[in-house]
């Protein structure tokens, strides 16, 4: 499995599948990967939306061929390098799902020669640096706000939204392709109610803001695209919307399960992790598997411990897992140390140099870290 | 500045180095660190105490040149790749402070052929594996857990650490050359004199131990290591041990100036950040600059806040940096986004596509997260 970054630590040859995993191993269950990714495209046409899928999840051509074989044909990433990979891999529709990064217009201009490339825009002078700049053609979405805060006009700035699509409008090389928007809020919602209340509320801005612009002057084509994969999970329906780009879905994580957007059946990444030392009077197992493999991204458990990941029953050589261990939590991070607190059966079977598979908080990042290196699959 | 992980997403020709930063890139300070190691170089002269210090912060074969300038010849790692790494940079004398992975048995007994390694080992299972597999000479330590609660036998234990010895005393390939313990509890102090008592808590635990060891007929020589930068920072007189191993000192960070651990103009380390959007209603700056960059390690500062940064005054080009901005507080980060609070002078010069600089709040992080990347320096 080749990822953007070549070789790394943790890199181990793929063409040797009866290699041992000997360090942290993202390890990818294929078949529910792609059965995640099935579900979501199903879901998709059955709404006539387009199905433009996040890929900085992944971030690897082959996990990427798993979509194409879908049916899936434009593709979302985070940056100009991740664009500049999935190019090289064919993918000729890639929209960057981030505010345009005036430092990378060469790269920017050269990209949108290549591919039909989707840009997002929040502010008027961008608008003209890009205008300034680009010698190929780009669309351009406006990024909008819906509640999530981070970034992108708040949808109730009307008026500044219309300012930017004129703007757009009596652009040459840009074309004005809609509303888009991340509900990264929905990751922080109580309940599956939340969930859907926040795409009901997301949805209901999108409209609403189109059919203003509409009643302004601005054609009523304006496409609306939505992101984030609790709402994409959780909403039957997706008809309202064009396009979605849900990403995390792929592999979903255990984020994902304490929302309730997968069940743990669907969670297709885990890290494989070697058992360094054990210590039964603590109840803890410490693993090679740490900050810079996990990420410090914590998840709060009911009981209101804050945990970096939970283990999974381990398959043979650590490169399959079964059913979540109940409290089997990953309980600190550092650099490259974890703790796991271990119930007394799973304390009781392990031994220092055995594989542990644990189930990452958040997948992303998780993946994103452990990329450079090469992958095995369940 | 070549790393282990060669080109990876923020490569930037260090031969070129007026080419523009156009991504998040880790920027150092070479002034600063240099004075940083030559200040506990000269310290631990003073003290009579071998200068071993943890190069897992910089992960860098040239600034490891810089500890070389200052007499270094002894160093310290966390992983194997590094110890092959840094052995492939000259190093002969690498002591890889984590348990041993008895996954990658193979690896060490080649490291152990090439360089006098240490090793750390807390379980007679792992002296017996190591006994039966390495064909040439190693030294072993003793891993004492001092407090921490990481990992390591707990100080306490001394017929456990008794039996281990005993078991390496007794080995062909594996010299016992002493105790090691990393306090990191240091890390969580909530003042200069609890990190101060904390240092004096493990030197009595260890000399205890060791005299107590001697009376049992083990070699009163054993050394004592300890490693962790707040304490190494400000304990005056290092002389009742034998070797220090701190590493994040090289760069500081945002968290060893909140502990006292360090003063602002000691940071060396910085990430330069293009900045993407302004939102002056919200008073904040969108950077590209994430969790991918700065890790989720978070940081509260006196107002009760979580913060993953802090910016700087930016030198030209984000190249350098000045005094801490008050305030200017990165609040919130997902995986390419960093969201920082900016007050109003900031948010009013600052225009998009500048550069921002943020001190980091764990330098080890944010390094070994860019690490695969060049960096520059100021």
């Amino acid at each position: 499995m080749t990822t953007p970054g070549g070789a790394g630590l943790n890199c181990r040859p793929m063409d040797n599948p009866q290699s041992t995993i000997d360090k942290p191993t993202l390890i990818v269950d294929e078949k529910k990967a792609r059965a995640n990714i099935r579900r979501m495209a199903l879901k998709a046409g059955a709404g006539k939306v387009r199905f433009r899928p996040h890929f900085k999840t992944h971030q690897s051509a082959e996990v990427g061929e798993w979509f194409r074989a879908e049916g899936v044909e434009a593709i979302t990433v985070s940056s100009v390098d991740m664009a500049e990979y999935f190019a090289s891999s064919g993918w000729q529709d890639i929209t960057i799902a981030f505010p345009v990064n005036l430092r990378q217009l060469a790269a920017l201009d050269s990209l949108a020669g290549r591919v039909h490339l989707g840009l997002l825009v929040e502010a008027e002078e961008v608008a003209s640096r890009l205008e300034e700049n680009l010698t190929a053609p780009a669309d351009v979405w406006i990024k909008i706000d819906t509640g999530y805060g981070r970034t992108g006009i708040p949808a109730k700035r009307t008026e500044e939204v219309l300012a930017l699509a004129r703007r757009l409008e009596s652009s040459r090389r840009l074309s004005l392709r809609g509303l888009l928007t991340h509900s990264g809020h929905s990751y922080h919602a109580a309940s599956v109610a939340e969930i859907l209340d926040i795409y009901d509320d997301t949805v209901t801005k999108l409209t609403s803001l189109r059919r203003e612009l509409k009643e302004k002057g601005l054609p009523g084509t304006l496409e609306l695209s939505v992101g984030d994969t609790p709402c994409c999970s959780l909403v039957e329906d997706l008809s309202a919307v064009d396009e979605i780009r849900p990403g995390n879905f792929v592999y979903y994580d255990l984020s994902q399960l304490v929302l309730g957007a997968c069940i743990q059946e669907q969670i297709a990444a885990a890290v494989a992790c070697p058992v360094v030392a054990r210590h039964e009077e603590r109840g803890t197992l410490v693993i090679y598997g740490g900050a810079v493999h996990f990420s410090m991204q914590a998840l709060h458990v009911p009981d209101g411990r804050e945990i970096y990941g939970q283990a999974a029953a381990a398959g043979p050589e650590g490169r399959s897992w079964g059913d979540l261990i109940p409290e089997a939590y990953l309980v600190s991070v550092s650099q490259e140390h974890g703790v796991l607190r271990a119930p007394p059966e799973l304390l009781r079977s392990t031994r220092v140099g055995d594989l542990l598979v644990i189930l990452p908080v958040h997948s992303c990042l998780a993946a994103d870290l452990l990329r450079r290196g090469t992958s095995a699959r369940g």
